[in-house]
């Protein structure tokens, strides 16, 4: 039997790796690597600099194509999972034509794999459709999330508090209910601003030598992160950007 | 100056430790412990085994007697607050006690400091209050939620979609507004029950030898779930459960 391992690698520090993914990395015999078809040179030598510190030397890498994808959809959802159905089968070609029986093959998943990454529902799918077999199992990784408030020093919550996760799409329809603290991921299009009493703590590229932190009331911090994001974007390529927005705008209420 | 590591150790598994925090435990000159007052044998157990791994031969060990709460308060917040308030001074009166001008010392934090846990907080307060001077770090962990949902092989979130992150008395007032997907902690009251239609995920004690995984319909599982719950409770003498509800009880929609 095939064996696949979806392993997260934390936020962007090579050391957030956890010894259990460190362990299954040096159990693989083919890397899977889907090509982004964008320049995110630091993701890729994170992934290069774990494989030849945990690897074995006999390690192989598949690397597949990754689906082009609308990135200002009007049907988000829908969009979604189009291109999920066709990196599933770019995916499952992958693991057929490079994954021998009774190998192991992995994917190294950013951060989390169980936080807004599509690999667990492309590998349901193909399992689903029946025609490539394997098992495989799911290594959990540190968050962005909790990279983000370990750099900040906060909790997520508040003392017996909720806290609502969502991306930038969903904040620029309004504050979510019944809420008071919200962690946003994804958001291109600075929908924080729309809340200027709210305190936010915000960083990009967290645990990277890049890591950019701000914190502050939104109506005194949101244009220099705005410009600040926009810069970084610019001189990488590329931006990696999370936040915690607290709505009665205090910083100690914790 | 003295320095002080808030270190997340992960789920329960001794393998979630990551780089970071291993090398952050072999930084350390004392850990601070705090004893619940109740049997958690196996927590203290692995975190001996993370000190003995990965410590110094020379490390020292300082316990505080944690003070007592009521844990079935009419007013929660107001009782935390005060907990955490006597905790503080306790915790203070350790640092000040223990830890000499230039050591390193640690609290090694189950799961990830950033989530319903008070570490930071009290650190917080310490350094307010101003009698003893610090400056400490936060190493984030591995989760409870993201090792539960690496167990389930499930995403948190359904594609673009928001969840929220609660506690089982806040469920118990009932199903958050805004969202199909909630993960929930602290749960001492199978608030899960009064959503038959829901999809759950459940896990106790996940990444431990003593790990219990139940997933269904919640009209179907409920029981088993209640039942196991209650047993495990009795043989371990405590218990750590997580879950995730979905709303619409289909395990597939991802």
């Amino acid at each position: 039997m095939r064996k696949i391992y979806v392993i997260g690698i934390g936020a962007g520090d090579p050391d957030h790796l956890t010894l259990q993914a460190a362990k299954a990395i040096g159990r693989t015999d083919v890397f899977f690597i889907l090509d982004k078809g964008e320049v995110k040179e630091s993701m890729i030598e994170l992934r290069r600099r774990l494989m030849k510190a945990y690897g074995r030397p006999s390690r192989r890498i598949a690397e597949g194509r990754d689906p082009e994808r609308d990135r200002t959809p009007a049907d988000y959802e829908g969009t979604i999972a189009d291109w999920r159905s066709r990196r599933s089968a770019v995916t499952e070609a992958l693991i057929s034509e490079h994954l021998l029986d009774d190998e192991t093959g992995s994917f190294l998943v950013w951060g989390d794999p169980s936080l807004y990454d599509s690999t667990i529902a492309i590998l349901d799918e193909i399992l689903i459709r029946g025609q490539t077999l394997f098992e495989y199992e799911v290594i959990p990784g540190i968050s962005s999330i909790s990279a983000l408030a370990a750099k900040h020093r906060i909790g997520l919550n508040r003392v017996g508090q909720p806290f609502e996760v969502t991306t930038g799409r969903r904040l620029a329809e309004g504050w979510p209910e019944g809420v008071d603290d919200v962690v946003v991921m994804l958001d291109a299009q600075r929908a924080f601003a729309a809340h200027p009493e709210a305190y936010i703590y915000w960083g990009a590229y967290v645990g990277t030598e890049d890591e950019i932190l701000r914190e502050g009331r939104v109506s005194e911090v949101a244009d220099d992160i705005s410009k600040t994001r926009a810069e970084a974007r610019e001189r990488h390529g590329w931006i990696m950007d999370t936040y915690l927005l607290r709505r009665d705008g205090s910083p100690d209420s914790e």
